[in-house]
């Protein structure tokens, strides 16, 4: 069987470069499409790539251009014909680098930018490796032994918890909030269209719990020591749940635990 | 008392015009502020006003544009002061007027479009009358005895059960049904931000059912007759479920038949 192939889309800082390395270190012989907007400067992506030579493609993607999505798919195709898994990890909490904490603070154009790179980015991604998804050999996730049940494919939208409308008691972060609830539609969505076919693609959203990276930097010290995962063991625990993953547990959101979230 | 204040925005066609009509002549001496896009195109808008003289307001707005909204918003706070009612009714399907069947019809600027007007437009309407609607008689809805727990004013965000996520057993219209599972979100968060003050505001989202209107026309010959509402009937039916809101109802979903919808 040929290597898997995944393709993680935010791979510069945080939960993305923690998915390049984890599958890098873990996964072998699986390689690894690395996005990112600005290769040039992702120095720990360009170090990885050396270490673990010829499993690292790196490739400029900025989530928000419908055409770096399509050029890139284009590559992919072309140097790699398939693939078995794609991570949607980019996303902001807000242009401000701050959710806002009341109605003063959004503006429409907040708002949309949100909206754009966290909800609108992982769906045009979906509709242009969807049918790499569907070449793919079913490399992640679990196979159930009724080879009709098989999955080709594995797309992860990284959603937050506090993007599950049942779930919010304390409001606030307006953009960010609905722009995770706008995703958990897109994948329930993908799940239905993507599983009907021959070739079975999963979709899931997962929560990666409360993670030390820059974008949750400034809200770091209301956060209790235990509770704020390094990337490593966030990515650690999400790896658990995709290593399970088959498509009756498709068009779901899960937490790092493995919980359902409510939507 | 002065009279209850409503402002129906997306008030030239379908439910919006209809919530219009249903106000002035079931709600007197309730006024109506009705905007649109085109205030000058809005011919029975205009009829409306010469038959309810004194009673409705024309103002043009396009939800798309954050400056349309805060102008009109200082208009009727120079005017009225206050407002009782909010109705975010204004919508579409998709710029191309059909929700995408499939993967391949999403396009980034047809989500994005879909977005800015179905989601972002009633939000920010609710950053800028929600001030208003802090000032509002609580002249719709039903107060409770306790007075600690009335409620000021009202905010409907017309909503759709595709919007629903759990509820999606079909797929399909990627951009609607993201568009209206973020803006249930926003309903939510509203509805703790202005529940908190002393003085409340309840917001709520509503399915109004399918209903003979241009958004639903190319999906009409689906539709079994019975099923297809008159925009009379259906604003019958949500404004009777506007009549028994009270606190205690806020945040949630609701469908023409006062069934809670699930998120
Ligand atoms: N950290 C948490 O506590 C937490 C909690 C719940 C959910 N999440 C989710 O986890 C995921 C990863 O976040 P993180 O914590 O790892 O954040 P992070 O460290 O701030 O990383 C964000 C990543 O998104 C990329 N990005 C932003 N805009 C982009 C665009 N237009 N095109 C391409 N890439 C773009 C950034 O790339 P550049 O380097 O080019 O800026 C960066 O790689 C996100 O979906 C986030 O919502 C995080
Ligand atoms: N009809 C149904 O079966 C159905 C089912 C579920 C939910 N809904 C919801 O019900 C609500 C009303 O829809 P409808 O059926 O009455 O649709 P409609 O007859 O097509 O009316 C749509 C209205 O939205 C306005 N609009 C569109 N873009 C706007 C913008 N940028 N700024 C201001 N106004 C704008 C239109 O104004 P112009 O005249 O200027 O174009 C028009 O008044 C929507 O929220 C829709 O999602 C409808």
């Amino acid at each position: 069987m040929a290597a898997p192939v995944a393709l993680i889309q935010g791979a510069s800082r945080g939960l993305g470069l923690a998915f390049c390395k984890h599958i890098l270190k873990n996964k072998s012989p699986a390689v690894v499409i690395a996005t990112c907007r600005n290769p040039d400067g992702a120095s720990e992506l360009k170090a990885l790539s050396a270490v673990h030579a010829g499993r690292v493609t790196l490739l400029g993607l900025d989530v928000d251009q419908e055409q770096d999505i399509r050029s890139v798919s284009e590559v992919v195709s072309q140097r790699f014909g398939r693939l078995d898994l794609l991570v949607n990890s980019s996303a902001l909490l807000h242009p401000s680098g701050k959710g806002e904490t009341s109605l003063r603070d959004v503006s429409a154009q907040g708002v949309i930018s949100t909206l754009t790179t966290n909800t609108v980015g992982p769906l045009v991604m979906a509709k242009y490796f969807a049918p790499l998804l569907q070449k793919g050999g079913g490399g992640f996730g679990q196979q159930p032994e009724d080879k009709s049940k098989h999955h080709s494919g594995i797309i992860v939208n990284i959603t937050a918890k506090v993007g599950s409308i049942g779930d919010n008691g304390l409001g606030g972060w307006y953009s960010y909030r609905m722009s995770k609830a706008a995703l958990n539609m897109a994948t329930r969505n993908l799940s239905i269209e993507l599983g009907r076919g021959k070739s079975k693609v999963l979709c899931v959203s997962l929560h990666p719990g409360t993670v030390n990276t820059d974008l949750s930097r400034p809200y770091h010290k209301n956060v209790p020591k235990d509770k704020l995962f390094s990337t490593e063991h966030s990515v650690n625990c999400l790896m658990s749940i995709i290593d399970t993953l088959n498509i009756s547990r498709t068009g779901k959101a899960y937490s790092w635990d493995g919980a359902e979230l409510p939507w």
